[in-house]
Order: C-alpha cells, then structure tokens, then sequence
C-alpha cells in the first residue's frame, strides 16, 4: 500500500489566517487568533479527544474528528507547534503543549535547526530533526509502519510541504470568523487547484470544511 | 466504553425506499430498486472496499465510507440481506451475496426462525439466531469484544431495532432518486426527530447524508 501524506483538521479564518506571529506561551496561536474560534467545531464533536463529558454530535464533523488517527503512522510538525521557545532548546522541562498524554500516540518529527535526542511523552515519541521536507519525509515514511503521514502544521511547515509538492490530501475548516492579520495559508481554497481537487461543504455549525487531493492521481510515495 | 448499536451507509430514495419486496437471486434489492442508484456514491470513493482501481474521491464521502469497519465488533443483519432462499436452509452451499472475502470482518449474526451452525468466510463468521431484537443485541455486545455494533440490515431489521428502540446512531444516505413502491425505511427522515437529533449534509454527488443520533443521551446500553 501506498503511504500518503495528509493534512487534517487544519483551521484557518475566512481570511485564511491559521495562526498569528506573536506567539507566546500564553498565546499559542498568537494575540489576534483565538484558536476556540477556530475549532469549536471539532470541540462540539462527541468524539474530540479531549471532552471530560459525555455528549456531542455524532454528525458529519464528528465523523472528520474520529478519523484523526486512522491510517496515521507518524506525525511531522513545526517547532512551534511543539513549544513557544526559539533558538538552542533551553533545559526548562518542556515536553509539548499537550501534557503528560498527547493526541498523536506515533512518532513525531519536530522540524528544528537544534537537534537534541528523542523526547517520548506518553505513546508518543518526539523526533528532533534538523532536514528539508524531502529528506523529514522520508524519514517518516520509515517511522510509520507503512501507514500514512500526517503533516500536523503549523502553517509554516504546511505551506513548505505543499511548495515542496510532498502532499497529497488536505483537510482544512474555515471557520466563521475574520482575523485580518497573521500566518496566511492561502487567499482562498480555490488557490490550490491547479493541483488538488476542490469540494467544499458547509456544516450546520457554519464551518466550511475543504477536502483537497491531487488532481494528477501520482502519490508523493512513488 | 459504552458499546453503541449503530446503522451506517443505509441507503434510500427520496421517497425512503431501501429496496423492493419482491428479492432475488438476480435482484437482491428487488426488481424495481437498482441498488447502483443508491450507493453510487460510494462505490465513487477512493476507499469503497470493492474498489480495483485507483482514484476515486477523497472528500466528504469517503470519510464516511473508511469509517464502515472503525471501532465496530460485530453486525446484525436480518436473512434476507444473507441470502435469497426463504424457509429452511437447503443444503446449496450458499455463504452470503460477498464470494469468498466479505466485508464485514467480524462475527456476523443473521436472525433466521431456522437456527444452523455458524459458517466462516473469509474472516467473517456467520451465527444464524432465531432470537428477538434485544437478545440477539445482548449476543452481539458480547461477540463484539468491548466494539460497537452495527444494524447492517435490510430495512426490516432496521425498523425493527428501531421500534424496539435499541439503536444510538444513524448514518442514511439518501439518493436523488424515486422508486415509488418498496420497503420503506419512513416517510422522510424528520419522522425520527422526536427521538433523535438529524443533521442533513448534502454532498456534491447530489446524495443527501442524514446523521442520526439521540437526543435523550442515554446509550441503548446501560
């Protein structure tokens, strides 16, 4: 079987805006971009990792949110998704954002110029990676198991996989919401497809979800 | 974990037919409901099982159709979704409508008043029960080792789960189609709202996706 590599549950504003560039560690997603915002739909859902109560749809969105780990041998992320630091990692403890039992239970590649030896987390195992997008990828098509590839973003690191053609799956919400200013996947969805298909649908929470997959039919595995 | 008893990818007309009365060997769904009418949304999915090439869509509806097999331990179907005949079983090495590799992967009951010893199929098991809703129910939980349970149907068996009201969820697809006569799943979907939330998503193919799920959030299991 083909390995692919997927971008799910990817929230940006109408404006495209995924995240803004002051981020802290109060503020992960920067001061403008209030991620509730961004993903009180998948919040909504019954089957969101992290509810504490019963409850929640069963409908459309949530049949998107339980589909997060299927299939998905290992994640690639940015640093700062994984921490608020810059430059040389400081030795403050840190271990992600995600406590003791993070959400993505594979291994994961933190794309960083400072590499440092593997930090596992739960079931789940932090790779510190100094690589271009080819060379991370490979590298995860390894670590998967033969199951997919998930680039989990930030922004940045999405959009340095979709210049390097290394996707072949998007999912992205768009959520109700307007933030001006911040990290920009795109003008509109319509932008990708030249390469992607395009099909939008709306859900009853106002969301927009895009589900984009390439029109040539050649995985980025070949 | 609650076990839950769910319908997935039932499939009716707009005038909630799911097929005809009169089955056959040649017509499964009966002479006047063509079940490519139906599910051709499905089988339009890249990951519809049957599929031999490559393609097909990787939006909205396939994530509904990869869900099929995900946290499920076993079904429920009623005989005529089995098989053809109708009385006792003759002894014609019938073993289901899905050749040698059927789909479901789990232990299968089929309610029959002809009970018989149960038939492996691939990795699939048969176990013919003559048994009312809620036993049958009770046998499944247990099959399915700690997984959901699935209503597979036809459409008796659904409504007959449904009357005894021992189903949590329901995913129906309605297809831009009439048939006119049949059996009838309901009149329109919004028959089921006083005991279940509806959600209604129509997707690109023209297929209007019903989400079903209850209101009174206690889980048929208890």
């Amino acid at each position: 079987m083909t390995q692919r590599v997927r971008v799910q549950n990817f929230g940006v504003s109408r404006d495209g805006i995924a995240a803004g560039a002051d981020q802290t560690l109060d503020q992960p997603f920067g001061s403008a971009v209030d991620p509730m915002r961004l993903f009180s739909w998948a919040v909504a859902t019954a089957s969101w990792p992290n509810r504490t109560e019963p409850g929640g749809s069963r409908g459309f969105e949530d049949h998107v949110i339980r589909d997060f780990t299927h299939g998905i041998g290992a994640e690639i992320m940015g640093r700062n998704k994984f921490g608020h630091q810059r430059g040389p990692w400081p030795d403050d403890g840190w271990h992600g954002w995600w406590g003791e039992d993070p959400p993505f239970h594979t291994p994961v590649i933190v794309l960083t110029h400072h590499e440092r030896p593997p930090l596992p987390v739960g079931d789940t195992t932090f790779h510190f990676v100094n690589a271009t997008p080819a060379e991370a990828l490979a590298r995860a098509f390894d670590l998967a198991n033969g199951l997919d590839v998930r680039i989990g973003g930030g922004v940045t690191t999405v959009l340095e996989f979709l210049d390097a053609d290394l996707i072949d799956e998007l999912h992205v919400a768009i959520a109700p919401v307007e933030f001006g200013d911040g990290l920009k996947l795109w003008d509109r969805p319509e932008d990708l497809e030249d390469r992607f298909h395009l099909e939008k649908i709306t859900a009853p929470s106002g969301v927009e979800h895009c589900f984009l997959w390439r029109r040539d039919g050649t995985p980025v595995q070949t």
